[in-house]
């Protein structure tokens, strides 16, 4: 154990940090913080402050005095490249008031880096070898800039890049594996394990309301709701000592709350929408034909995503244009005078007729008004007709969305009509 | 001028804070602070800090308190709403050593805001009219939870909702013109203008190197680049006491980056490549049809994001399956046979084919191999063929294009096949 561990039984307290003039300034935004504080949770740490500062050394310097002096474990991102902005190196050895000094085992394997490449070094990048004084270097294989380890006041600083990538796989190899080994210790190690449930087409208070049950009966587990319009998952977290102990208490809870959340869920494992239909199509055998209009393509361009489509997913067409519905599909242009283009009767003969022509054991169409012109009293904008055709013949609803914005409602259509495949096929 | 004015020609200092436990645990990513940092930059203020705390009362407390003896201007977001996390005007009172009080004028615009949905007000919606003593109240004219601005130690806060929607135009009509008009001299009150140039296929490097000779013509412009895969934005910004010079100075910088980027750039407005084209296509009062096959229906959910896209899309088919290819789009099982069904020749027939049953005056077409599997030694993952049909005939052409992700090239694809339209439209 290094001298930085806390008392007994207090949690240790972890902070973030990201540095650059692009994340200050809001040319970019800062997508590190977020995936530095969940891992850090996952450890067990308590995340109290995420602070973005530019590319100051002064302020930066600052600011490691003030955490050094907070916090126990403390990770920063950004500065290590080899341009004048750059500064995070100088910032610490300065806030440790340490000498900065080139670190030969760095130095040779930021060479080999530039050689694996077969580019030459450049001065500049010499600057990326400099250290603070028996800073611990934290080595980089996915980039030339390493990282360190260093303590400041009573704090643990790692010090990672800032691309993504490189500190993502720095933080799972070398952070995550040092936090655990030297700050946390031998009677307070602990697992932490998540399940995700996806389910769509019931509002967030409905959910809330269908987890109160789930959450009394299973205290160890916590349960979270997170909005990815238009989907909401619910994600099941525990932290133990124990990893099969939790595991399988957050799957007794994750059945549970299956349950209450019935056929609206769709996927246990982080699966999208289309996959978990892609994977019911392929191990039936059986094959799907689209025929769009409000969605415009993006049924078909959900469908095909999924790397294999091409054995399930026979066809589209994108029959915008009434001419089209009735010249591609064989859509009866007494049923369109009758009924509208909008409506159950086209949808129906659009979802036979693709899967007609197509060959597709199903055919799945879509007519409705995305907004933000075109509705009426009668159709307003936010109206979708779906059907399917199938084996035992044709389905057809209508359903009346409450966006007014056309990219949500191509969204919330497209949802709408695989989800009732989906359906379909687990009938 | 109220008392937070910082001396003269020292900039005013700046800092943003967030706060609620999903931004500090990493379960939600934090754009809001992105877009207030980018937002006080404009208006001449020198940003030092963002920061994200926890829905933790007595944290947020001691952080407003850092931040009153620190800074001249704070903005907060979060922490308004009904709940009991929502723990912000307690916060705010704590740090500066006032009392919580009932704000009548809010209490009655929260009532209003009810009563136009006809919902019911909770007696948990009370607590949103509870505020420090003597703030003045921001109100929030697309969310029930108001804001609220005061002094603590010699910085002006503004405190506002979460939602970014809500937050956004509150900056935008209270926050900003509030800054200008009490926070910054006359004489130094400056303007920002910029504007963004958007274009497609040169890589980074390239990009860097043409402009280096408009950056050094144009100093009073500064010039940044954002890749935004696979678009890349040059955005040119100024500040300058007279807006219409400066907006005139930028105009001329982006004539000449124009020049330098020649016909790569697709937009200098912000506008989408799918908006560039459906703007010269109902300009010139012309039709298209698309054919696709690996990008799956891309092409025509771009094409149909657009507003009022009926007028110039008619149609388009996915014909993943070569039987589609022939059935529907009449492409030869000659040509298939000979040349594949990734080939110029076929991509040609099948944009000969959507245009003619669609009677559309372009067809567009693609065929490729997306990844990550059905790549062959001739023709590698990332290959695209793309053909356009049109009045004058049939151009057809290949790219091997070096991503091995299948959604990176389907988006790719689909960008270079509406850039080819683009083109032509334009030629």
């Amino acid at each position: 154990m290094k001298e930085a561990h806390s008392p007994d039984h207090a949690p240790l307290l972890a902070q973030v940090v990201s540095t650059g003039d692009e994340v200050l300034t809001g040319a970019i935004v800062d997508t590190n913080s977020a995936f530095i504080a969940a891992r850090l949770l996952e450890v067990g740490l308590h995340v109290t402050r995420h602070t973005a500062v530019g590319d100051d050394a002064l302020r930066l310097r600052d600011l490691l005095v003030e955490i050094g002096d907070h916090a126990d474990i403390a990770v920063v991102t950004g500065g290590l490249g080899p341009t004048v902005d750059d500064i995070t190196a100088r910032a610490a050895a300065d806030a440790a008031g340490v000498a900065l000094v080139e670190n030969a085992a760095a130095l040779a394997s930021i060479q080999a880096f530039f050689e694996r490449f077969s580019r030459s070094m450049s001065p500049s990048d010499h600057k990326q070898a400099l250290f603070p004084e028996n800073a611990d270097i934290l080595f980089n294989r996915s980039g030339t800039a390493p990282g360190f380890a260093m303590t400041i006041g009573k704090c643990r600083f790692f010090f990672l890049p800032g691309v993504p990538r490189e500190m993502q796989t720095m933080m799972a190899e070398l952070v995550i594996p040092a936090i655990r080994a030297d700050y946390i210790p031998p009677d307070r190690q602990q697992h932490y394990r998540e399940k995700q449930l996806s389910l769509f087409g019931l509002p967030e208070a409905e959910v809330n309301q269908r987890l109160i049950e789930p959450s009394k009966q299973f205290k160890e587990v916590k349960l979270g709701m997170l909005a990815r319009f238009p989907v909401i998952i619910v994600k099941l977290f525990a932290f133990g000592r124990d990893p099969d102990e939790i595991g399988s208490r957050i799957e007794a809870a994750a059945g549970r709350v299956h349950e209450a959340l019935g056929r609206w869920m769709f996927s246990d494992n982080g699966d999208a929408l289309e996959t978990v239909v892609a994977g019911l199509l392929t191990g039936k055998g059986l094959t799907v034909a689209v025929a769009e209009s409000c969605t415009g393509g993006l049924i078909s361009d959900r469908l095909t995503n999924v790397s294999g489509s091409s054995d399930y997913f026979l066809m589209s067409a994108v029959t915008y244009a009434n001419e089209a519905k009735t010249a591609i599909l064989g859509v009866s242009p007494d049923t369109i005078e009758a009924h509208g283009a909008v409506s159950e009767q086209t949808a129906g003969e659009m979802a036979a007729g693709i899967r007609r022509i197509s060959g597709a054991d199903y055919g799945v169409a879509t007519s409705g008004i995305a907004g933000p012109t075109g509705g009426t009293d009668d159709k307003p904008v936010g109206t979708l007709c779906v059907a399917i055709a199938g084996p035992q013949g044709v389905i057809s609803k209508r359903r009346v969305l409450p966006f007014r914005d056309r990219a949500a409602n191509k969204e919330i259509f497209a949802y709408v009509a695989l989800d009732m495949l989906r359906r379909e096929l687990i009938a």
